[in-house]
Order: structure tokens, then C-alpha cells, then sequence
């Protein structure tokens, strides 16, 4: 069907719809729909990931979002399109794709981050993304996107002007304003404008620093202070940074040139990015780097060691060597580390243990909170001023936030003079197109959990039911019985995760249950899980899960 | 014995050991020996708590020190003195005296929080703390001690200048410097600085704003601040605060009113901390305040909700209230809530998860990201630097920190140009004098987990063994055998924490791993254990933790 951009039809609507995002930072996905309600047609933005917790999701690697509902209208999605390559944002694709086997589509950068995670899965030949240009167009039913460059934290950032029949939507993408972001493009503020001019229905935009006063900072002041702060330091020196923020990774490779420092790449996600940034254009001018077995070769003073690991990851470089168990590299007294990042909020504590373990090696730690040594990639509340100036949307909707950046986003959007902001959860439907915004139907949305190798709805529990297992242990009793439902043999108790003293108690509680209680069947079951549940919460205080099972003789 | 304080014996020495705190912010005992190595009296100073944490060790509430080594030598300790009445000083005190029965000393107010926790404890009539007048003075064996006021976030706080034979320690305690405290008295700056004229030996001190530059900041400024934001909100305005901030809670019923706003105290901790301050004194000009019953009869515009819960606790009234489960009080579109205090490391994920359900009620959130609403109780580096001006010691032992504040704190103290600092780990005993300090001895030393109501060394690994649980699950395997040792029955499977797909290739592997081997005992057990291992991995790319029974019929 060809749609006409300037016509549509009677009964056609325009809908947004979150399906991750609006709610959390990570685990981005964004549905558009165009069409009458029976015959929508949908396309994609991003496919990401949001990491588990131990506290809350233990033994869950990534989440992502639940798309039943992509996947029950799979026949009119018309393609997924990826605005930049963090794993909030194209983390995802590798796993749900298979559900979805539509198009997708990336700018050069991104498509080689993806390639090669879709290599990982095994499904490069399946799927070939495709490539479009930076600032290119691409049509995809009645959606006519235009990739609008901007600045973040990593290689080509796009936002999409969606231009429909029944409106323009601006969809940001995580973006920041910088006027010097030493790699790639300066925020496309011209075409913003321009479209604000033309008329802009809705903007749908980044909400992370909502609650942050004034402006995020310039990559360039960040590269300044690097380079002083690196020239002052003697030893060796570290410096730990997001591997995909490659324009930081050119600024650190500048000061340590700069101070007469050879750059060794330590961490395969460090090696990963710095090769896929030079096959796509990026790092033309990197010096040359060390291999990591190559660091013991190299004076102190002559090496800058480039790592993986900020977030105090257990498995990333940094923690190998905060532990004395890199294989090449080791650190000690008079050497530095400097963190070229930030703290993301739940890794705190990981993060303290490793720059403990580190100053117990002597090792200066050197971060944000006493040196100048990074910048957020995402826009503070006069850069969002700036954004709805330009784009003066009618609806502003701010997502890639939790409700408390998301409501403050909203309730600036409204100060700013924005006629309509509505802040969605994930499912929620949005009309932007025609009347008023409104939400008009909801679509089920979760997550679901990569549990080892297994993709689970949260609904089913297995990680919470793991967070009890946590808390209180476990008891699992076996009772042998004859044909009769008698006891045939002692019970077998396994206990896991519970202190010796409840062992005695809980054997003689299950033993009183089956004398007073020899009828057999799903009741004599039911009476000695109460019993050892009772009697393990008497004598320690908490109620560990017990579960019993019989088997006949 | 009588000791001369002029006068050390020719084996004399005075050490120094720290079994908790050095190492971490919390969970703080200190001891203080004196004497020859083999008849060394001690003095323990404070005694408390590190709160665990559900990532790291599911399940257990709290932490405290491993006092084995006091335990062993229970003859020769002098007594307990505690600085001051937070969790992190005297928390333990209902959990270990029990193993110790020394008296212990402490200035009114903590002695009466230090008496409910006793009462709780059923240790009232086996214990009654000794009370200490503030200022006053306590001499046990050779330890003639002196309780300073100082500054912090709770009511009396106080250093202790501990004096020996072998010369003067000035033990901080946690402090901070604050002109105008709205509290309590000013930090006594004039008898610290007597002691640095006459000469101290060591100050062992306060690490925990040692990264921090700068200063604390006063109370009064605080309570100005939040004068100026009460009086600016309409609607409901609730606060959270420490509830052991005795000095925040009149500034904030101060403000209230000043703005015609009566207090509702909602939360246990904070109704019982307004009494003890009450009934040892303080807040004499504490308004009338209301009972949680009667926040409905309220108009908004007129209750000011003082609530515990700033850290996200679930349990705690503020969290019951943003859940919509609070009997009494409800927040919604309006209505304002204030965290007047600081994130711990560690609570960001539970108060932001808070935080959003705030704002999915429209309730607006203010914190110190962006009010003036919190000063920290303890000293940054120009405090630090102000201390060891005015005690000018011989030795600086940083203490109350972890190893990355407590190393930053030894290197502002050589730069201060104090003449030895050593920062110690928990167990290291230090000599203090005779002759330069030094490491002569280890103590045993750890964490003890208050699990459920038992209290377990860490190294039992109950709380690992869940951490593992966690992460993978459980598969209990019971095998019904006969008296030649084989199979009678089918293995009973108890699996908890695994998913699904694992269940039949589990029991498979079981099966064959049965058939293969038929010998029994010991052997067969840890065949089938490991065959159910791989069975899991192989499937779900995780090792559930597996253990086989046998059960002879």
C-alpha cells in the first residue's frame, strides 16, 4: 500500500506506544502505529536491554521488554530501526528478532555492533541489517523517517523525524548537546529548528537528567582536564572509561601521546570497540596500541592502561587487577587509576569494593567526585529547554526514565509552554493523532528475564522464587511410603541455606506429623511442609520454602 | 592494681586494636591495651552494627564484629564506653555483652537508647549501663578517660581523650564541626586544643568524609533552608529524616510551625526517639505532636508527616505510605515529600524505587540533589585538617571508613604534616608506645551475621551458600536404595529455582547415571550429583547447586 503523506485516510490514527523505557533506564523499545485501529502498521525504535540485580533479580544476567503483542501483530511491523548502539538500545535484538524476523536498520556503527552480536547468536546469515547513512531517509510504509544527527556518548547518535500523514513525531534518542564532541557530528540544531518551524506533533525524548539543573558539559573540557590531570600523575597510570565512548577513548589516547604514554588496550570489550570504531571510520587518528601482554614490557611512566571494568564488573579487567589476578597487567604503590565515568546508580557498592581493593594495593583511585574527568551523555534541563524550544512540539512524552525523571520531565515540558505532556508506563497506548492525546488501549508489557541461557517471563517467578531460596534456604523433605500411604523408611530432609540448630527440630517436627498423621495422600504432604516450616521458624525465626514429596514402595 | 599515669612499668605498652570499623562504615569496636604483652588490661570502646545487604548477604539483618579475642581474654576487660548512640556504636551491645559482662559507661542519652535495646533484649536487669555525665570523666585500670563534646547528628556525641602511662589518645569518635549545632553543645575546641599543647601520643579518628573537601556544613543553615521550602509547599508536606537526628527533627517542627503546620510523627523509630530525647532532656521546645490516627482529621495545608524511612526500608513508614498501605496517611496529587538526609551507599535502587511510586502518585519529591535539606554529620578534609591542627599527634590512625577513605585520610594526615599515619585492617594490633608504631600482633577478626535470630560466623557461609542458591537454585536428589544398595524406587527431584526445561533432562541424566552404576555408597551419590550438574548446565548454561541423599529400605 502506498500512503500519501499529506492525506489520511478517515479512520486513520497515529499511536505511541512504549513497550520498555518508560519507566526504567534501559531496556528501550518504542512502537509506532499508523492506521485504522483493525490495520495498524508498526514500526520499531530500538530493541534493548536493562541488567539484572542481584538483590532483586539474582541469577538474571539482562532483562528485556515482554513484545506479545509485537509478536501477535508481526505481519504489519514493517521494520525495527536502531538510533544508536548502547545496549539499552540494541541490546535485545540478538535475543528477540527471531520472534519478530523484520528488517532493521542502523546507521554504520551501530550495524557493526550488531552484526556482531547477531555472530555471537548464531544468526548473521538470518539477519542482515541494514545500513543507512548518517542523516539519510528511509520510508517505511506511512512512516518517512530522516536520521538527525546529535551528540551522546558514543558514535553516531541519531534522532528520527517520523513523519506521518497525521504528523511529525521527533523521537530524540539519547542525545545531549555539545558543541565541541571531539568525534563525529555537532547536534543537526538547524533541522530541529526547521521542523519546529514546519510544525511538530510530538516529541518523545530523554528524561535521564531531568532532575539535573543546567547542562551536562562539553567532551572537550573533559578531554582538557585529562590531559592536564594525566600529565601530573607519575607511575603507572589506568584509566577505566565506557570501551563505547569512543570519542573518550581518542581524548585519553591524546593526553597519554601527549605525556610520552603508550596506550595498551586491556579488556576484550575495550579491543572490540576500538577495532569496530576504525573499521567504520572512527580513530584515524589513535596512536597504536599495545597488546595486554605487552604491559609488563613497558617503563611505568611510558604506559597508560586503557580498561574495561568502571562498574566494578567481577569478571572486567579492572577487577582482575584490583585482585591481583590479571594475567599481564598489576598495579601498586605510586601507580594510579583514574575513573572516567560515572557511578551507575545499584553498582555502588561493586564499585567501592574494587577501589578499595585497589587503595589497599597503594594504588591512588582518582574519580568524578574529586577530579573533573567526565561528562553525562544526556541532556540536563536547560538542554531539554533548548530541545523543546527548537522542536516546540504539541505533546511532549518523556520516556528512557524512571516515573521520577520521567513526572519532573513532564512537568518542565508543561513550564516550558508545551500544551500536552504525558508521562506512559510501559503497554500504554498513546493516540497522538487526531484530537487530543489519550491513552486509548494497553497492550501487555513485563519483562522477560535471560536466566542463564533460558528467556523467561518475569511472571513465572523463577528469580523471585530464587530471592526466597536467598533470604531463608531451603528444606525438601522426602517421605517413603507403602501402598498404604504409611511411612516405609525415615524421612529424607535436605536443608540448604539454613543454620544447624534448625536440623534436630525440624526432623522431630516432621516425625510428630507423620505419627499424628498416618492417613497418606496430598494432606499428610501438606501437614509436615507446616510442620518443618513451623518448627524451623520457632527455633531460627524465619520461614525457609519447604516443599515435600512422597514416593511409594 | 593501681596504676600510675606518671609512671609505666618497664614492659608497659599501649595498643591499639581495632576489630571492627577499620575496613568499613559501620560495625565499630575499638580496643585500647595496656600493660606487658602477657597481662595487657583493655578498654573496648563502642560497639556496633554494619547492616547487610541483600546482594551480599541475603538474609541476615545485621553484621557485627568477631570479639573472639575479647572473649578470650574477658579477665582483663576494663569495661565498654560508647561515643555516642548510633547503630553503627552501639547496636551490638544487646547481641555481644552477653559473651563479654563488663560494665558498661555511656553519657545519658545513649544510655538510655542503649537501656531499650536491652529491655528488647531481656538483658535489663543483667545489665544497667553506667551513666557518664557530658564532660565528664571515667577512670578504669590505667586508662584515665575524659568524655569531650563534640559535634555529629545525633544528641552528645563525644570524643574521649584517653590518657596512659604512656602518654594521651584522643579517640574521635564520629564528629564533625559545626558553629551553631541547634543542639547540644559546640565541638569543646578548647580542651582539644589543651591536649595538643600538652602532647597526644595518637588520634584515632573519623574517615568517613575523608574524600570529601571542604566542609560538613551547619545545622542552622539547614534548618534555614528548609524554613524557606516548608513555607513554599501547599498541600500534605511529609519529611524524612534519621529519626536519631535529633537537631533536624526541631528545625523541621520548627519550620512547621512557623507555617501553622502541626506534627504527625509516623513511623515507631521516630515516636520513640522524640521520647527518649524528651526524657533525657532535649527538645523541651518541641511542639505538641499528633498521633498517626489523627493525620486524616488534618487539613493538608496544616500537618507536617515526620516519617522514618529516607533509606527506602520497606517496613518503614514512608515506604507503607508511597505503597498506598498506611492506615492513616495517604499522599497524592499535591502533596510534597522532602528526604532531609543523604543516600546511603548501597539504599540508591530502593529509595529511587520509592521515590518513583511517590511520583506515580503525583506526589512531588524534593531531595538534596536539589533543596539545601542535609549536612553531613561527619568532617570533611578542612575539619580533618582543623583536628589535627588543635591535637597536633604524634600518630594519625584513621578508623570508620573504608580502606579507600581510610588511605585518603592517612595521606591528608602526612600532608598535615602529622609524623606517622597507619591505616590499619580490623584484627592488626598496633603499638602505640613504647617506641615508633607498629604491627606486633593479629587478632582473630570477622563478621558475625545476625541471621534470623541466630548469630553465625561469616565464614559458616549460610548466607554464601544462599548467595549461591540465588544465582542457580537447588536440586535435591533423594535415591530409595536397598540393603545391596540399589535403586528400590524412582529418585524423588526436589528442584526450586530452576526453570522448566531442566526438570526431565535432569531426571534423564539421573536415570542413566543409575543404570551405569549400580555399586552404591558414597560413589554412586556423587555420580548422580554431578550428572545432574552437567544435565543442568548443559541445558540452561548454569550450575544449580545439587545434593543426593540416600535413603536404605
Amino acid at each position: 500500500m502506498i500512503f500519501d503523506l499529506a492525506a489520511p485516510r478517515a479512520n486513520d490514527e497515529l499511536v505511541f506506544l512504549p513497550l520498555g523505557g518508560a519507566g526504567e533506564i534501559g531496556m528501550n523499545l518504542n512502537c509506532y502505529g499508523y492506521g485504522p485501529p483493525d490495520a495498524r502498521k508498526w514500526i520499531i525504535v530500538d530493541c534493548g536491554v536493562l541488567f539484572g540485580r542481584e538483590a532483586t533479580t539474582p541469577g538474571v544476567d539482562v532483562m528485556m521488554p515482554d513484545i506479545r503483542f509485537l509478536e501477535e501483530n508481526r505481519e504489519d511491523v514493517l521494520g525495527l530501526v536502531l538510533t544508536h548502539g548502547h545496549e539499552d538500545h540494541i541490546g535485545a535484538v540478538a535475543h528477540l528478532w527471531p520472534r519478530l524476523r523484520c528488517p532493521v536498520y542502523a546507521t554504520p556503527f551501530t550495524a557493526r555492533l550488531v552484526r556482531h552480536k547477531l555472530e555471537e547468536a548464531g544468526l548473521e546469515t538470518r539477519l542482515r541489517v541494514k545500513v543507512v547513512p548518517l542523516g539519510g531517509n528511509l520510508t517505511l510504509g506511512p512512516f518517512a523517517m530522516e536520521f538527525i544527527s546529535i551528540t551522546h556518548s558514543i558514535p553516531e547518535p541519531n534522532a528520527i523525524a517520523i513523519r506521518t500523514p497525521l504528523g511529525v513525531v521527533v523521537h530524540t534518542g539519547d542525545w545531549k548537546l555539545d558543541p565541541d564532541p571531539q568525534l563525529g557530528e555537532v547536534t543537526n540544531d538547524a533541522r530541529l529548528r526547521k521542523l519546529g518551524e514546519e510544525g511538530v506533533l510530538a516529541c518523545v525524548c530523554d528524561s535521564t537528567n531531568a532532575l539535573v539543573p543546567g547542562e551536562s558539559g562539553s567532551e572537550a573540557d573533559v578531554k582538557k582536564s585529562l590531559h592536564t590531570l594525566i600529565g601530573s600523575l607519575k607511575g603507572r597510570v589506568a584509566v577505566t572509561a565506557f570501551a563505547s565512548n569512543v570519542a573518550r577513548l581518542q581524548s585519553i589516547a591524546d593526553a597519554a601521546r601527549a605525556h610520552g604514554r603508550e596506550i595498551v588496550l586491556v579488556g576484550r570489550a575495550m579491543r572490540h570497540m576500538v577495532m569496530c570504531a576504525r573499521e567504520t571510520g572512527y580513530l584515524r587518528d589513535f596512536p597504536k596500541t599495545r597488546e595486554e601482554e605487552e604491559a609488563p614490557l613497558l617503563p611505568p611512566n611510558r604506559a597508560l592502561l586503557l580498561c574495561t571494568g568502571s562498574q566494578g564488573e567481577p569478571r572486567a579487567a579492572l577487577a582482575r587487577i584490583a585482585a591481583g589476578e590479571h594475567p599481564y597487567v598489576s598495579l601498586g604503590e605510586g601507580d594510579s587509576v583514574i575513573f572516567s565515568s560515572r557511578i551507575i546508580p545499584g553498582n555502588d557498592l561493586s564499585i567501592f569494593e574494587l577501589q578499595n581493593q585497589l587503595a589497599a594495593r597503594g594504588v591512588a583511585v582518582l574519580t568524578e567526585q574529586d577530579h573533573f574527568v567526565h561528562v553525562s551523555g544526556h541532556p540536563c534541563r536547560d538542554e531539554l529547554a533548548a530541545m523543546y524550544a527548537w522542536v516546540k512540539p504539541r505533546i511532549a512524552i518523556p520516556v528512557h526514565g524512571e516515573l521520577r525523571h520521567m513526572s519532573e520531565h513532564a512537568r518542565l515540558a508543561r513550564e516550558l509552554q508545551v500544551p500536552e505532556a504525558v508521562v506512559l508506563q510501559n503497554g500504554e497506548m498513546l493516540r497522538l493523532a487526531p484530537g487530543k492525546a489519550e491513552v486509548i488501549d494497553e497492550a501487555p508489557a513485563g519483562r522477560l528475564h535471560l536466566d542463564g541461557n533460558v528467556l523467561l517471563h518475569e511472571d513465572e517467578g523463577l528469580a523471585r522464587g530464587r530471592r526466597s531460596l536467598a533470604y531463608a534456604g531451603f528444606i525438601g523433605v522426602t517421605l517413603v511410603l507403602d501402598r498404604k500411604g504409611r511411612p516405609a523408611a525415615d524421612p529424607v530432609v535436605h536443608m540448604e541455606g539454613v543454620p544447624d540448630v534448625v536440623r534436630e527440630p525440624v526432623r522431630e517436627a516432621i516425625e510428630r506429623a507423620l505419627n499424628g498423621k498416618r492417613k497418606g495422600g496430598g494432606d499428610i504432604k501438606e501437614q509436615v511442609r507446616i510442620a518443618a516450616r513451623r518448627a524451623a521458624n520457632d527455633i531460627w525465626g524465619k520461614k525457609p520454602v519447604v516443599r515435600v514429596e512422597t514416593v511409594e514402595i
